[in-house]
C-alpha cells in the first residue's frame, strides 16, 4: 500500500518555510488504518510490548489503534498542565520552538515495555523527551512507532540505540 | 463493570472550584477499553454511521477505538491552527473560557452519518461546535459517544434532538 501518495503536502504550515505532511487522510480509511497498525505489528509483536504511550495530540490516534492491537495499556504524554495528580514533566525543544511535555507518575511503572507512538518525527526532540519521561518513571523503552519520518532532520540519531519503526520516509 | 469506580477525581484542577474526572485509569486495561468500545457499538450499531469524529484531544482516544470497531473512518476536529488546508472554524464557550475549533472541509461529505466522540461532556459547548461543524459541511450528526457525564451542567439539554450515549454519569 502507498502511505506517501496518500498524505498530502502543505507548504509554509504552519508557518512560513516549514513544508507540512498531514496524515489526515490516511485515517479516513478503515483498511489504511488496519494497513498501518499491522505494519508495525509485525515489527514489534516479538518485543514484550504491555504498554503504548502516545503523544499529544495525534500521537494519541497511533498509539490508541496499536494498543488495541496490542491488547495492552495506553498512556498519554501531554502538554503541561493537562495531566492532574502526581506528574513528571521534562522542557524539549520541537521543529517550531520549545515546550513542556508531561506524564502522571503512575503511567508506567518497572518491568514495563513502553512502545512510544507518534504520528510523525522530526528532530527527534519530541521522542527523546518521552523516552525521558518513561525511563525516569523506571520503565523500558521497547521501541518508537512514526507513520512519517523526516529523514533530513535526523531524529533517528537522536534516538541510536533504540528500536525506531517509521512507514513513511521523507529524505528531501 | 464498574468503570465509575475506576475514573480518578481531582478537585481544583485545573483551576480551583473544578472537580476534575481523570480518564487515564480506564485506559490502561485493554479489557476495560473493549468494554467501552463494545458498550457503545451496542448502542449506535444500527445508525449506519460511517464517519468518527473526535475532539481534540482526548475525543481523538475515544473516536480511534470506535473508528477500529466500526470499521469506518475516523476524522480530527482540532484547535485553532493545527489543521492544514481549507478549514472550516468555530469559536465555542467551554467551562473553563472561550475556544476555536476547526475542521477540514474534506473531512465529510453530504452522505456522511458522523458519529461525535469525546471522553467528557460538560456545559456541551464543545460537543455542538462540533456538530454545527459537521453539518456545515452537509453531513449528518448520527450521535454523540461520551465516557463521561456531568449531569448537572445540562451538556445534554444543548443536545436535545440528538442521539447522545454517555457511560458514566456524575449528577453532582
Amino acid at each position: 500500500m502507498n502511505l506517501k501518495a496518500m498524505i498530502m503536502e502543505f507548504p509554509d504550515f504552519p508557518k512560513k518555510g516549514v513544508l507540512f505532511r498531514d496524515i489526515s487522510p490516511l485515517l479516513k480509511s478503515a483498511t489504511t488504518m488496519n494497513y498501518i497498525v499491522e505494519r508495525f505489528y509485525e515489527h514489534f509483536k516479538h518485543k514484550k510490548i504491555n504498554t503504548i504511550a502516545g503523544i499529544e495530540s495525534r500521537g494519541f490516534i497511533v498509539a490508541t489503534a496499536l494498543a488495541i492491537r496490542f491488547g495492552c495499556s495506553m498512556v498519554m504524554i501531554r502538554k503541561q498542565g493537562k495531566l492532574p495528580g502526581r506528574t513528571r514533566s521534562i522542557e524539549y525543544t520541537i521543529e517550531y520552538g520549545k515546550a513542556t511535555m508531561e506524564i502522571q507518575e503512575d503511567a508506567v511503572s518497572p518491568g514495563d515495555r513502553v512502545l512510544i507512538a507518534d504520528d510523525l518525527i522530526a528532530t527527534g526532540g519530541t521522542a527523546v523527551a518521552a523516552a525521558r519521561l518513561i525511563e525516569g518513571l523506571g520503565a523500558e523503552v521497547a521501541g518508537f512507532a512514526f507513520i512519517v519520518e523526516l529523514a533530513r532532520l535526523r531524529g533517528r540519531e537522536l534516538l541510536k540505540g533504540y528500536d525506531v519503526c517509521s512507514l513513511v520516509v521523507y529524505d528531501e
